[in-house]
């Protein structure tokens, strides 16, 4: 049977389990928000981070006077152990919920409020003895303290998800190595084009993925600006002369990333252009993967009917009822996420959109929107790299008899014998199934030697002169 | 310590757990798919389709003379058995995976032919004896069974949301009666206009929101039509002739809903369009429900600043830092869902466009989607009726108080005086901050015994002559 | 030299050129909203729509006594002019503009009462005659007005769109029927699956199509429903009793679509519900025309390292480089117009969203982003039906070899030799290049004349015994 | 009557009208593209850009020895009148099209071919003397010299939105400054917060546009990365050793923009990157314009009903029926401006995902809907400045008002009688209608000196100790 203790808030009394950490104002969200089953406990990063803003705001409280020095030390060691994940479970809200994160300040307040206290000897909800309001929120609203934490925790979950990129741009440049002597036809508009090298490709992708890096960890960079010492709408109302900037540059102390007080507390406060732009650049990655998942795709086409260029390792049985099919199921499962990608991207700008006056009420829901696409993503470029790309092969002869056959190759005459004459043998070729080297021969255009020169499929890769 | 028994297909061997009844398949996507962490098994709605559909096929396979009857008992038994949520915790696929969803339809038939086994007193994975795949998946495709049970589990979902909608129109329709007597400014572009009844404001939300019940049936309704014998391609190969309609028929009778076979199974079996425009619908109800939820932040913003027309019941402490604050919690929560549908719903049309030649392999996103966007979706209207809407005050002296100043009454005098002499009262007004009221007599431009009648307002609430 | 004549209004005088038809508010609304370019002048359905609107109020003012039967024969009879396309560059507004609809709703006024003016021999600007707020906007506000005429134009403009709709379905549907004899393989998931012919993919084209094309009309029904006689926001104020009724029931005889009166006019006034499925039910055929146009391009790939099953009439020469290279510039324009609606629906979600209390002020931009999709949409499906699919031709011979040496044949023996023993034939045929043929006679798991019989493309088509 | 001249490319002979430049190859593009009405010729920023880039390629050429010197003189005059806008109505394509601009690319060739033949005397047409695909296109193809005539275009253009947005910045800084003495409620959540002036508020407006600046400079400074040189693939196939670089140098020379050529051109030709990004940086300042938007008509609601703290600047009569309604017709069309900016973001968002192998075919669609967007938040930040911004005025008396009798102000006395006390007091206020100021005093928890220092709302601006 579970005990209760009683707690009580402007709304008056309420039973709390009597074990939990946690006091009167989470137990009430975790009522009011039954919503997506996802709870904060999944993203011990973001608690971490809750634990270490109140740790910087404690630090700050206790130097600027406003905090005895006793209770700052078992503050202090509150959030650490809160930051450890000790307390993960003690932090059961629902990501999607109303009130613009005031349950979750509320819910990292009651929780080092009550570790504190144990530490204290005293009672879980004695709050006389340290206060989720008057101690640990102490100089702070949620207003300005979710916002920092969730940027603390999006730091390190960028990080993450970089790492994530950075192998996967690594596995394409080692393909794009092992690729570099196969010879096959470009495309443009899914129709022949001109040869290149399977090794350019995988190449190509490589250095598209890897321009996301530096995107990627530009647009995080906006989340190292915070504003800590705001309180409710900027103003700072409640927080004594210094407290931004001497919180900023605690907590840039303690967790370690460059952060500062911004310029325009007023600003700062209801401003969620960071989150819009971080989730862009999430977005852009997501369109290159799609992009180069749907080219995995095609390119493995077949085996008999479609290009068959290259062959993804085989993961799983492709059909319940053909036998023998293989399908591309790891590529597929990375579309899939890009598409929940841009859904999320969209509900970010939605709430982003939806801020008034001095605040923007919809920031949870951005939070869990961004925070699902990092780990969609990073889970869907672990995936892709290990279960896929390491094991890529070339299917070398096909590739080659493509080139030999093309007609695209006629575009390297250009230079020799013009636009209009190349056209009409690309038409010739086309009309009769002739190759385009016979028909040059045969209408005495160039020489054979001087054609070999041309058509070698090495001097169609690069420019020459 | 885990013990395992070992199954094999198309790749090979493969351990599986030694006492579960999923297999080698479901074994090979858990790897496969680490993605999202939601579970099939937390959508018993789909589980259970995926049995009776299941269940649906094996009767039809019996009475086409495919399946003996002793096995076909059997089976029917086990699907039964699946359907009642006793197996839910055998299927533990990622929501989002790769393949189509065969994953999916192997998971459901290695569970049922290993219950199977298990009634036979066979060992699990002695599929001789009952086999996934000749005997469960028999005359069927995932491309077939996979998006049948989805639309199956749709049309169950779609019944519990349209429950839960019908709810919360009723309690938006008692506000609307308890409210008719409150008058108040009607209120164009934000700026007052004319006045009426907070009673016809709540009838007007419970009026918007009915039209959704039909509209969400009328386009769940689409479900019904199905590709059963359709197999890989909607060609229908090893499936026998007259299998299609059949199994429809059985399903039907099986399931309780109308379902039919799709006039064209090559056209149906790739086709995703039900799914676009139901989870469009699903958007319509979203931007109804998001409207209606900023309106109810808007009238009961205040208390001092705001427009407090009403009082949302308070349902947590607003704030940590401003004491007394009471924010409305529930319709932010609400809204934010909102924006959470919006972007599931771009999630589809992204997955619905790649839709390839004979399949669309996006499916597995979009069911997850669309799940995801009922669930929450139910969830937003359970809690905005429960937590918000069942206990709205109005505050009626403000609403009178405004109408009584305001200048949007002289839009009333329009056929008495013309719109050029109204306009000019309205100036006036506006100006001299005099009453609309004392203006007319002021200029002698009506008696007062006719300027009483006419801006009484209750003659103001319906059209008069 | 443009001279002028003097307008006054709320804000004062302006001066306005003394030719024009509209008045003081149109000149005001034409310096205010330039934002676009885009007219009003290139929307005659939209000008014929307002005019016929203000016809049937103007009736219904003198049927109920309220307008002299000289001044309404002369308003309907200008109305007609006006409808009649006669005066459409007077209506010079930007597309894209605030105020709700007013600009628009009071440039019709204007135009209107100065073609009356005129009949009646008085000067323009000489409102005392017939004035444009106090006679042609008698008994409406532009909140009843101004989206009555947008869904009677909505209702002709989807009259169009569904015509083309229907020619590019029996496009498809003759290619069907030629293409009947075509056999090829199918795909999914890219790879290959089972026969199924040419025609069968055209077929379910047109079938796919089709469907939208009730699904177009039934979305457009819901325009029907209308608020003249809302007034303001619905309560009806200065309508007279019987109004709403009467006004719909002439606009249907006036033109001939059949308009009733909502049900409850405060929910009618703001909602824009239908807009939003109607977009809704646009995008749905956009992506399944995205999905065509996409499988258009990958049939016709190659013409020697692509898939050529198709050829495309060549449009254009397709490369300013590549000599002989012709593109699917037709499907690649209609896959472009598709991400335009996709885009505009979420303009028009986004503008649903932002309805405020009495009144949606964002009708505007839904209106040019709906109009926009149905002139584009229009314009792509004439475009593909007349340059692409009424030429299309099959390469029969490329799609019968296809077939020919295809491993997904092999589904084919699964009821014959099961699941796993074709599961080995594949990985075989695939793994030594030999054909499912061989291997199945080579280990004698059928007879010749079996094999020959069941892998018959023709029994492969549909299902059988 | 219109004459002709005939002219053939691969598809054969065509009528091109007699006088004009383009040829062929536009004029079939003219006849399959008839989508959406806009033209080229109405982006004329675009149609230089072209130019340049024309330019730069025959200089290159020439330094390369390519080119000969007279014919190289000839075309770079060509290449400047063409810049110079004097043939911008010789570009009458439709903006959106298929085959991946090369009727762009083309029409630009051609235009230009036919200004040096008539510098050279010769008839239009006699391309012997000066060849669109052979000397104008010399070294090029479509994919280079299309996306690389895009992102001169693109630097152009966001140069000139970019002052419009610091224009506005300084207008609400301005405002800002005017406005620092009134002060005014604060609001989170649309309920009554603590004291700040609007002079912050206006402040803040200034100082979230300002960081879009820097955010759109910088990511159109992705623009510079260009692929000349690269031509049909990336692989510089027909274009000299050296040319990619030269170019990109000489581009600079001309344009004035730093252009550099990207690292691997095979990435870069498909590549859309700098699209996405750049048009998810105007969707930001889209997110924040209308959210400031939305804020100025909350501000300006009422005049009796509504905030009514400042007063927007009116612009026209507001309604056809309320006489004296003014409606804040400007914020409203930049709302929904921004909400055509989504759209079109999406519509990119499509269109870059849609890239298949070496190419993005879809690039027009983008440079449509990119263009678009920056005109439309160009003009739409122009009417928002001066029509709207530069004429608010504040309603002082009413600002102060709010302070005075708000029970936000409670906030001020947390440190002094801590968060339970200051909660009890804000619910006796809200339920008896008394003042904070009232209660505290009654309760004898401050002295009335103490109190009026903390309540002095200028203390309440700032932090302080």
């Amino acid at each position: 049977m579970v005990s209760f203790r009683k707690e009580s808030d402007l709304l008056g009394e309420l039973n709390v389990p009597a074990g939990v950490f946690y006091g009167v104002q989470t137990q009430r969200a975790i009522e009011n928000f039954k919503i997506s089953g996802q709870k904060l406990s999944s993203y011990p990063k973001f608690i971490k981070a809750l634990a270490l803003v109140k740790k910087s705001a404690a630090k700050t409280n206790y130097e600027l006077g406003l905090l005895e020095e006793h209770l700052y030390f078992k503050i202090a060691e509150a959030c650490d152990e809160v930051a450890s994940g000790k307390y993960d479970d003690q932090f059961p809200l629902d990501m999607i919920q109303g009130g613009a994160g005031t349950s979750v300040n509320m819910n990292a307040n009651e929780v080092i409020a009550n570790v504190v206290l144990e530490k204290l000897g005293k009672n879980k909800g004695d709050y006389q003895f340290c206060s989720p309001n008057d101690h640990i929120n102490l100089s702070q609203s949620t207003n300005d303290a979710y916002p920092t934490s969730l940027k603390l925790a999006l730091l390190q979950e960028n990080e993450e998800l970089v790492e994530k990129l950075k192998a996967i741009v690594e596995a394409f440049r080692a393909k794009g190595k092992e690729f570099s002597d196969v010879i096959k036809m470009g495309r443009t508009q899914l129709q022949d084009a001109v040869p290149m090298t399977l090794g350019q490709e995988f190449e190509a992708f490589a250095a598209n993925l890897e321009e996301d890096i530096e995107k990627l960890n530009n647009n995080a960079k906006l989340f190292v600006e915070i504003n800590m010492g705001a309180t409710a709408i900027g103003t700072g109302l409640n927080a004594p002369i210094g407290y931004a900037k001497l919180c900023a540059k605690n907590l840039a102390e303690i967790s370690g990333y460059p952060f500062v007080s911004a310029p325009d507390l007023v600003e700062a406060t209801p401003d969620t252009g960071s989150y819009v732009i971080y989730s862009s650049a999430m977005k852009r990655l997501a369109v290159k993967l799609s992009k180069i998942c749907n080219d995995l795709r095609l390119l493995s086409s077949g085996p008999r009917a479609g290009l068959f260029e290259i062959n993804l390792p085989p993961m799983q049985p492709g059909s319940s009822i053909m036998p023998g099919k293989v399908n591309p199921v790891v590529p597929e499962v990375v579309n899939q996420v890009c598409y929940k990608v841009f859904g999320n991207d969209l509900t970010v700008t939605f709430a982003a959109e939806a801020g008034q006056l001095q605040l923007n009420v919809m920031e949870p829901v951005m939070a869990h929107a961004i925070l699902e696409n990092i780990h969609f993503l990073g889970n869907a470029l672990e995936t892709l790299r290990e279960k896929c790309v390491v094991g890529i092969t070339a299917n070398k002869e096909v590739c080659l008899n493509l080139v030999k056959h093309s007609i695209g190759i006629v575009t390297a005459l250009n230079p020799y014998i013009g636009y209009k004459n190349s056209t009409e043998i690309a038409k010739e070729a086309l009309e009769t199934g002739k190759s385009v080297y016979n028909l040059v021969l045969e209408k005495g255009l160039l020489s054979q030697a001087k054609l070999d020169e041309i058509l070698d499929p090495k001097n169609m890769l690069q420019p020459h002169n």
